[in-house]
């Protein structure tokens, strides 16, 4: 009998078993937004292509300007205007400064801009510049932004839609990504039916499938359902196998009973090597992880809430190591509005409601049953008691993990 | 001339301009993901429909075993064994018991369950309970889950993975959500080249469109393109005034030069009304809104990074305003990297990467040139420095958001 492992136990275990995929498609950079990088991005231009003003101004020369004030402007002679979108062709020589606009480009010889604001046009060819100029002053310098050879965006990071205007800042219109991993979802269990059916006596609808597979969705894998399977061991193993052959990895969940889960452990041993059986955490002790070759064979409980729970916490970093994805993510801290229990020997995770008053955050636990999927239908997220604690007070500071 | 709004005053005026729309559309739940509830979600049903177990164990009436213990089994007949996802049809009269696995259906007289693990089958057709049993006992009770006329999901709420999946545990397959809103894109610059043209001298290509357009679809709002237009004011109005046929709302990018500001102005004037100009933050002061019936008309300062924090901290919740959408999300605690500047008399945002270290979370401000994509790329999230303080010192606690 395999030993029952910690979290942490767990996520090492994922590291160590698992190899990133280095598979990579190309996707037009319209379809790349949460998409898994495949390369680093370089650049191969620079951005800006030209010397910029971040202001409506007069571009000229600082020196030309050193020393001056409202009460004696600098009188410069007007070479001339710069248009958006077009090069900045107008000669500026000493003593004379060209109109540019916020955008535009500098001419040569001008080394910074002075706002508008700080200008007087004397209708006659000159302008009053009341406030001195410093070099590079109101300026964007050529790649300033972007040079060639610049790291803009790293592999493994998920597509923001500020790293689409990064891409796009570059041209970059052909995007290298990681394939959608496939998953395969099956759920086992004789007291099953579909969800657009009606369960007779002692039936129960599937939760797991639609919901995981919308999990994944979310994630950014391609969920393969692969039906309810009854408590049948050698049509489960059957069903297993294809999925492993069409999938990069597969998630069984159900088979609570524990003539089902030692089924399981045996199927995902026959058509693999077992890692492990059960995690200390409650809910959701009884998960399964094997795997053949590099994929994953993974058995989550069948209650929806610990298979939830289990999922978020253990599949989807799963997921990430496959595709070398960097999972950035972080809790939101809040203060618990009732006290909670807690005295397994294993970490508990419970499902909780994020609520705003006298300017804090709280937590508010959802209590009911094991089981219960509507405990989370309406939660905001989750918050976890490590193991060693035999619960928390209320006003106990907690990290609630709301995405 | 209009005043500068606070950034509070702009999100009370959005609520008070612009009404919930109340339609509705009906799509399958598996394309259910990430839509927004268009109405309350009441259960029909019982779930489950009968009572079940929680365990697997001996199904019995509690006060059969009342101070059974190690030494003083209770001993019960043994009436058969329930099977999963068939009817308790079992006769358990007083002083036997039947065999239950998780989830199985708990027979007709029973109260509760006792696990296996406290009990021993003596192989003559009796059990023996060591452990007695309470009434309601790891048992779930028939609706326990849900009942007819309980509210399962409220209206305006983003549909979750585990939402999905109390959707399917009651039946519902046809879920009324709101319609994708259509959001007019249009970006405004004599400069502006597309993202797959090579910029000529004094050109950059058009970033906001794209980073734009994926926001909105981050958002699950449905972007519609209208092109880079040239800073000539009948081509814009005439687009401005399509886009606002066509969609449920207009943004407008760019513009940044004196004049073009002032045509946008106009423009929304002439179409609707005008209801701003400027927001009190830095960077996105230039920022216009206004209306035409109800639909937004929005004008967007022209550096990306300004239009993108001034789309996540007011466009998103002006879409979510629309749409009758709770906006749920919070920002992270972290400890400030480095000193940050600000002194403008207005709200600041600046980027910020998320960086774990000594066991606590650092924000690492990134520093650039107001207009730089690529400080945003790579970036984690903002911070956002009130509009009263002169910055924030070292080690400060910020609020990073990073969604």
């Amino acid at each position: 009998m395999l030993e029952v492992k910690t979290p942490e136990e767990v996520l090492r275990l994922i590291e160590k078993e698992f190899i990133p995929c280095g598979l990579s498609e190309t996707v037009l950079l319209s379809e790349a937004l949460g998409r898994v990088l495949a390369e680093d991005i370089k650049a191969d231009e620079f951005v800006p292509d030209f010397d910029r003003s971040t202001v409506d101004g007069y571009a000229l020369r600082a020196k030309d300007t050193f020393g001056c004030s409202d009460a004696i402007p600098a009188v410069l002679s007007l070479a001339g205007e710069i248009r958006m979108g077009e090069a900045a062709e107008i000669n500026v020589p000493r003593d004379f400064c060209a109109y540019v606009p916020t955008g535009g480009a500098i001419p040569e010889g001008c080394d910074c801009v002075v706002m508008v604001e700080y200008t007087e046009d004397y209708g006659d060819g000159t302008i009053g510049i009341l406030k001195p100029g410093a070099p590079g002053m109101n300026m964007i310098f050529r790649g300033d932004d972007v040079f060639p050879g610049k790291t803009v965006l790293k592999s493994g990071r998920v597509l923001s839609p500020q790293d689409i205007g990064a891409l796009a800042a570059i041209g970059r219109i052909l995007v290298p990504v990681r394939p959608h991993l496939r998953v395969g979802v099956i759920s086992t269990g004789d007291e099953l039916v579909s969800t657009d059916s009606t369960p007779g006596p002692g039936q129960v609808r599937d939760v797991n499938s639609p919901m995981l597979e919308a999990l994944l969705k979310d994630f950014g894998a391609e969920p393969v359902n692969f039906g309810i399977v009854t408590d049948d061991e050698k049509l489960l193993k059957e069903k297993t196998a294809a999925a492993a052959e069409n999938c990069d990895a597969v998630i069984i969940s159900g088979g609570s009973s524990a003539g089902v889960k030692d089924a399981a452990c045996r199927i995902i041993d026959e058509l693999g090597e077992l890692l492990f059986h059960g995690i200390a955490i409650k809910p959701g002790k009884p998960t399964i992880l094997g795997k053949t070759g590099n994929k994953p064979l993974i058995g989550l409980p069948g209650h929806p809430v610990a298979a939830l729970f289990v999922a978020k916490l253990f599949v989807l970093p799963l997921l990430a190591q496959l595709e070398g994805r960097k999972m950035r993510s972080w809790p939101v801290r809040a203060e618990l509005a009732e006290s909670l229990n807690a005295n397994h020997g294993r970490m508990q995770v419970n499902a909780c409601c994020l609520e705003e008053g006298d300017g804090k955050l709280k937590a508010v636990p959802v209590r009911s049953k094991s089981g219960l999927i509507t405990q989370l239908a309406g939660a905001d997220g989750y918050l976890v008691i490590g193991r060693d604690l035999e619960g928390l007070p209320k006003d106990a500071e907690v990290e609630v993990y709301w995405h």
